[in-house]
């Protein structure tokens, strides 16, 4: 199983969590980074806030920054506790509330995602179910690269 | 009819700029934002420059800003030319080469989409090949956005 | 003397302090800063995590800024505490927690150094274990600056 | 061979490049960067200017944000020429003068470094001996990261 947060696996992450958005009833931003915390794949549900889509994107970049779900980094960045004070570090992209999840194979961080649009705990659901489809779903994701909409993942050789 | 750019609507738009993407081999980044410039959807492609992330999102956001092509506002952006130095505006959003174009209902610009991957050319091939599927896919996009409003919410089988 | 932090005396300090971070199990950055709160040397161990590349720097720029270790900052900048917002200043740059330790000679403040992978805790036993090499390495130090004004370029063999 | 810039091939990279600015008499600004193209290792030669600490971190990013020299791109983005005005766009850390060269196995990149402190030409030289060490150093690396400087490397599960 790839260890890399490809395009494909990150659809299936986005698709999952949307799911779980639509299902909570939650317009939600979805963001999806890679090993380098660099933005993969972003969808703006209708009627999501204009203010989630940096948030999303944010508590992904978090996420895999620290290796640690967002809320968890909630709880060490209050006053005074260990990290308070972590929000004004990496150019104001840390984010302290709840929504950020790493995704991981093989208990080895590999990326993450950020959902924002609800309460930080839907936000945490939300996300973890994106997050629960790729670590459970080497198959899935396998699958999903043959299909014609990931075709230039089956067929490197052709990119580039 | 509504003219908006729902998630439905960008979904198609970067469905078919990534087939165009894929046809010409050129591993690329595609971002989709709405009448207010605001990012609605985005995809990196499996290979394409980590530099793209941000010029395809600020491609789209500039083909919005401004009403045409990235292309377009190239050629007023030279030395000598009219707009020359626009690019210190906008907080370093404004991208003067090809590779963003507008996307319109009826003439009017309601979004517009940036890619960023190949050679400028290439990335304008791209970006109008998901403008088109807009302009052209008004079916979709009309019956979607006269539902209630997060209709592709709730069939999310509908589009792509 | 000179006063200075060579990159030879910043290369002591991150070998000290990544000997101690080695020790006590913490994948650390650790960034070293002159008396300009310049950098001169920064490594980031393997694992440290990667919001980790931005703090190290900025608890030294920290410690140099104000002349105080980050932990004794944190203190003051807590709700109701003197210099509660101080975060917001200095383009978000300023550090809040122990981390960030001045390097000093005779009692004067030269530069600093901040270190990031652990508990605060943590941190700031790697960054004073590289403090103390720097303090307690004058001989080494003094006759590098003593000699030419890049002595040090054209003996890299003599440090570490 | 290891596909991944860990700070043992860091350190390779920067120690080749070091040296070759030495024997040319460049003080420079020294930056190696992962795939992720964020900071591994960075190191400030005496004497070398400050406004090159931030300009040898760009150069690194740059190279491996599109996976070229920034020489190459330098060529790209000259006014009337395919990407003019791309300095606007990664939050201004595109560099369009040489000194960043992209670091690769078998051909694929997977990191990148950037010198700065003299000419363009000088600077790609330096850049050009660490990305070489790095090439061709599968067995520097591997020696290298067995002595005791890098015994972290050599002892992963010692860390975290």
């Amino acid at each position: 199983m790839s260890k890399q947060v490809t395009l494909a696996a990150a659809e299936a992450v986005v698709a999952a969590a949307r799911k779980h958005a639509e299902k909570i009833g939650v317009p939600s931003c979805i963001a999806v980074v890679d090993s380098g915390a660099n933005l993969v794949a972003f969808v703006r549900m209708d009627r999501a806030w204009l203010g989630s889509i940096d948030i999303a994107q944010d508590k992904a970049f978090t996420s895999r920054a620290f290796d640690m779900t967002t809320k968890e980094l909630a709880r060490m960045s209050q006053p005074g506790e260990p990290l308070f004070g972590i929000t004004a570090s990496n150019e104001g992209r840390v984010v302290i509330f709840a929504g950020g999840v790493p995704v991981k194979v093989d208990g080895v961080v590999i990326g993450a995602v950020g959902a924002s649009g609800g309460r930080p705990d839907q936000d945490h659901e939300v996300a973890e179910a994106g997050a629960a489809a790729f670590s459970s779903g080497g198959q899935t994701v396998r699958r999903s690269s043959a299909s014609p909409a990931n075709a230039e993942v089956a067929r490197p050789g052709r990119v580039d």
